[in-house]
């Protein structure tokens, strides 16, 4: 698969506009930025940090090469020559007119233009376009470099074909676009979460509830099946056998009962703006907000590695930027022929402060996730892909041997030089060394792997594309003289003698 | 900690009755059942058998014996001795009246009673009670053994020594008791999720989205958000650094916005029914209810156990838990002196359905940190604790040898061998087998560990209590024969001759 968009603009940098720009950069995509916002840098680089951690830590797959950030100084420069243009301007109707029609007048005709609005239909924001066909809503979900979902809203005036090449951009960049049928105030998801604002700022008017209190009550309760199901998937399981329609039957009435008097929308007087700052304080005031995005962020990694596990919801958002990650891997594996008289780079990454052991370095079992992750480039080098899978084929490491020879520390840019030792028909004996950023070799790992048919469970020969790469790479590699210490065994120390046991 | 409920009484056996019967009696409390509805013995043991399923995918902790559970053909013999009573009957005032009068009629004065109503007030089901003090609504979440919220609601008639007692009999059985201020109809959580329903209804019926796309909507977006922090905490991270002020001030002016015209409760006609349980069925009748129950509870607990890593929200929960089952097993065990004359059991765990990678299998890396944990456990058998690490002491492993032999599959219970191989005056070298349910073995380690002084960062001799404890087992272990692999390097295989390169 390769990637379609070869380059994106985005107009604003704010939080929104960062997390797009933050998406697009960290699959591949060049990224033209205009916003006449003094410190616009900064705040696009704060967010591009926190996301180039949170793919560090969440991707378990070759990383892929970041594209290129430029910052342009006027809005015609930066949407020349794009593709796909993302408007993330502040939520004003005027604003978002002024803006689109300079991005008409100077993007290529067939260029895409998605609109960041919270609350605008697509038909409002085309009112005086040349080519209303082409710009629609995009609607993204804050931290948008981590959550899946952009709602793709068009009008009566858009093209499908526009649209449907809107909905494929934004799948390559590892999100989950839902087309909406309607165009309606708001789109769905902010109609939903406004429903619950307001009812939680009623409870917090009339003190039943402090933000605490209905935080916990979220995410201690229906925030943990939302994340995996929705309100219709979860009802129908509590209708029992009986199915959806039981369920209905069954709390249809509580309609109607006066649990729904609160419809009211409540005044945002300064009093209650204050209580729920204050309140809102007391809950969280002992992270700062940087603090809480990282937070926030490990917390949605975790949950998507785990529904990734089960193959569920957002999970399968993960597993498939995982698999285009890969592929890319391969298409610069094919384009790029490296010198293989000289150990190999292939894996390169930064220890997380996540990785710390109590001792204050990097716990010993993340070596082995480093020297892992670097024999699966490694296998990724020579040809080892999820089609090559699908056969029905893999390699397993069957051996290691780990030297710790360094106290690595937190946020360490490491990278694994590799070295094959030899090989036979079946199994791949290799070396890692695991650097620092001046040369210190931290650890050292002799491997075994062993080529097997999984569905036999069984050794068996390697096929094509791996022999081929590994004989090309073979007369280079094998005259690379062994270190010392492969092939050697953990020596007997033997027991001690008396007097050492007496102590 | 000891369990101070010894005795808990459920009245009513369907999903919610049948969820907190599972909850109590696979935290190790006895369950007597009333439930005169003539399948409720089947619909108990399906909610159980889904229950024990969950808890034993989901616990790493030793298991706690499970309670016993009787039930009984009268409310009065079902009550009569127990500490805690749990209604969950059918959500009519006139039954709940009926059936308290009789709990009261019945049960030891002091015994609590928890209702888990929906839409009541404590004080309505109080009315013409003659000890309404120690009655109180316990309103629980679906799947209710899974789900740790419970809301916990007084009236001013109840006595706060009562309610303190019962938010400490749910956190016993891993809940987490919300003790909602002010007695309101639908108390919190169902306020809010009525909020949505309403909204989503709206969506429904006029064509805006399909049940599958809102709950897309959710489960893409938010719903991931809020599994870990909730609507506040949310908020305050988008507000930015300006924090929660900010944001109150950006988006509260949308709460007048057109979005909010769908407040009315929309007809409930046959149609919208029909309309629903249709969309419903194109969405989810490829799964039975029983297969989207374990569905979600596989989700749940992957979630558990991610969040867990972080120690964070419904994680923390699930850490208490364990944290209390392991208190439990060490409790219940004999205080045994190890026979130090055969291998040493000193760490159990299962496998997480986070650990697994793209092959199905625990990935690498997680055998490591097993094998790391085992290590550790054995470091604090022979006494290494933080008090011995603070005087700047502590145990490094410079060298690990792992062997692989078996694909170990995820909920696994696992269990590791240890045996010393030697020692010397600053070095232990160990090894680990580690081991399944059936003693297959799955892997071994061997490794050598380095006693150092951490401030100069240099090997130095071990100090009392290790020396003590080395020497007390040094007798029986020295006798147990060194595996044949021990002390083995990962062997040269050279290079292919020509014929195998050229396949």
């Amino acid at each position: 698969m390769s990637v379609t968009l070869k380059k994106a603009a985005c107009i604003g940098g704010g939080v929104i506009g960062g997390g797009w720009i933050a998406r697009f950069l960290l699959n591949g995509i060049d990224v033209a930025i205009y916003d006449p916002h003094p410190e616009a840098a900064r705040i696009v680089g704060e967010v591009l940090e926190n996301a180039r951690r949170a793919y560090g830590k969440m991707i378990q797959a070759p990383a892929c090469p970041e594209g290129v950030l430029t910052f342009h100084d006027d809005l015609a420069s930066a949407v020349a020559d794009a593709d796909y243009i993302q408007e993330s301007v502040p939520e004003r109707l005027d604003l978002k007119h002024k803006v689109i029609a300079e991005v008409e007048a100077a993007a290529r005709p067939d260029a895409l233009i998605g609109s960041s609005t919270s609350g605008f239909k697509p038909s409002q924001l085309q009112e005086g376009m040349i080519h209303p066909e082409r710009l629609f809503v995009a609607h993204p979900f804050n931290p948008v470099y981590l959550i899946p979902l952009v709602e793709l809203v068009g009008s009566p005036a858009n093209d499908e074909a526009a649209l449907a090449r809107a909905a494929g951009i934004q799948r390559e960049i590892g999100m989950f676009p839902l087309r909406v049928r309607k165009e309606i105030d708001a789109h769905i998801g902010d109609r939903l979460l406004e429903a619950v604002w307001r009812e939680a700022l009623w409870l917090v008017h009339d003190d039943v509830a402090s933000t605490e209190e209905i935080d916990d009550v979220i995410r201690y309760s229906f925030g943990l099946r939302w994340a995996q199901m929705g309100l219709f998937e979860t009802y129908r399981i509590a209708g029992g056998e009986a199915g959806m329609k039981h369920f209905i039957e069954q709390f249809g009435p509580a309609l109607k009962w006066p649990w729904t008097k609160l419809m009211d929308v409540p005044e945002m007087t300064d009093e209650l703006a204050g209580k729920i700052g204050d309140q809102s304080d007391a809950q969280s005031g002992q992270y700062s907000i940087r603090e809480l995005e990282r937070i926030r962020d490990d917390n949605l990694i975790g949950i998507y590695q785990a529904l990734k596990a089960q193959d569920w919801g957002a999970g399968q958002s993960l597993r498939q930027m995982e698999e285009r990650f890969f592929e890319r891997a391969k298409d610069t594996a094919v384009r790029e022929t490296p010198d293989y008289t000289r150990p190999l780079v292939l894996h390169k990454t930064q220890v997380s402060g996540e990785w710390l052991d109590y001792n204050g370095h990097m716990t010993e079992f993340r070596y082995l996730q480093v020297f892992g992750d670097a024999t699966d480039a490694f296998l990724g080098h020579i040809g080892m892909d999820a089609g090559y899978r699908a056969a029905g084929r893999s390699v397993y490491t069957v051996e290691t041997h780990i030297r710790h020879l360094s106290e690595t520390k937190a946020n360490t840019h490491i990278s694994v030089r590799t070295t094959v030792l030899g090989h036979d028909a079946k199994r791949i004996r290799l070396h890692h060394e695991m650097v620092d950023e001046a040369g210190n070799v931290q650890a050292t790992a002799e491997h075994m792997l062993m080529h097997v048919d999984t569905a036999a469970g069984k050794a068996a020969p390697m096929a094509s594309p791996l022999t081929e790469r590994l004989a090309q790479l073979s007369p280079g590699q094998r005259g690379i003289a062994a270190p010392a210490h492969a092939g050697q065994p953990i020596r007997d120390i033997g027991w001690p003698v008396r007097e050492v046991e007496a102590t």
